[in-house]
């Protein structure tokens, strides 16, 4: 039997629970596998069947495993492969992996330009810039949470022709905007706030890819800048460099 | 006066430490300014001199401050900003941004190519490899940890001609590599294992950026792969997309 902390520290369903997406992240349960049973799961533990499933379900919500009704627990393909080219469309590159794209607006406001802001998208300081914040989810899983900046002289009522357009690309063609490339693309990376764990539903203690972007039109003025943050334990970018 | 733990936790000067870097970070102090002088930092955080300078030598290890002598100290430019392209050299990016290149092997070993490893050279699993594993640094400050795997059929006696050559191309050119390109690249990010972050000089709780790579001939052949890991708080990627 696994020894797990009783006194104090963190309930046993999390620490079953990290037990096991440390087994998931290193491989020792791979993408597409079944995991243990809960009998089996009860006796390396000892613990009970509740909080064996209690574990369990912290995972499934993490995305790192999916239960399927009647066959068990199997590890979920989990990870998003991620391409960044010149042409990165969210939507497309979800569906070519075989994951249902979603998504949900959190936030939809017109502010001034701060100088970071301005100085990606080349306005003035202070000019008014539409700033959405959105979670952007594969299979319901969120994947990505991103603020989003267009210069909003350019874009009037952007809210109601997002609406009318199922994907971005749709809405921006809506202006004139028929077709844009990347700019620029950096990735850092660093831990999440509460905030943003919680809204990513991720424990504090996994790390974010961070990505700022810039999307320009055909003639290379900025229509876009973008930061996003990834949960670190379900994405991989591939870059496609020239 | 800033509340800090003073009783159990971790040692003062480490706390001092956190709250600086986490500072810098931030943006409060920017790159290139003055951090407070000792006597403000004792008076902030009412401790010894004593304790401010292990704070501040601590920060100096992590490559977050530069003691200037008899100036103070000062927020080193620390951040690297690393350009991914097809034609991505290690001496060059560096130098192209005012650092110096170091580094240091730390393994040089012959050893049958494991699974992933043969996936990404197209050679036989078990065939011979070249493993080198290396810290990298910018002005003396670590700031990238690697694993490459070379053919070794391919690259008999590499350890001698890595020797007679400043960097890792001129070594390459000597087997007739006269060019070569990236075959692929993917990022993610992590949390460092203990020797990890030991090696890099940063502390546990900071993420590291994952990067695996494939290097080609102008054939198309693999002729390295590597597997690297970089101190998130002192770097970013900036992306060349085709």
């Amino acid at each position: 039997m696994e020894t797990i902390d009783r006194k104090g520290g963190s309930a046993l369903w999390h620490q079953i629970g990290e037990i096991l997406a440390a087994d998931i992240a290193a491989g020792t349960f791979a993408s597409g596998t079944k995991l243990p049973t809960e009998p089996e799961l009860m006796q390396r533990f000892g613990v009970s069947r509740f909080t064996v499933r209690q574990a369990l379900g912290h995972l499934e919500q993490r995305g790192l495993v999916r239960a399927e009704q009647g066959r068990g627990t199997f590890v979920h393909r989990g990870v998003l492969d991620y391409t960044l080219s010149k042409r990165t469309r969210f939507h497309k590159n979800l569906i070519e992996q075989g994951f249902e794209p979603g998504g949900e607006l959190l936030v939809h406001e017109i502010v001034p330009a701060t100088e970071p802001v301005a100085a990606y998208l080349k306005i003035a300081i202070g000019a008014p810039v539409i700033h959405r914040r959105g979670v952007m989810t594969a299979d319901g899983i969120p994947v990505e949470l991103g603020d989003s900046y267009y210069p909003a002289e350019r874009f009037p009522d952007f809210d109601k022709a997002r609406l009318q357009h199922p994907t971005i690309s749709a809405a921006l063609a809506s202006y004139g905007v028929t077709d844009y490339e990347r700019l620029s693309t950096e990735i850092e990376a660093r831990m999440p706030t509460a905030d943003e764990a919680r809204i990513l539903r991720q424990p504090k203690s996994v790390p974010l890819l961070v990505t700022r972007k810039v999307d320009a039109d055909t003639d290379g003025v900025p229509i876009t800048y973008s930061e996003s943050v990834w949960p670190a334990e379900r994405t991989t970018f591939n870059l496609d460099l020239r």
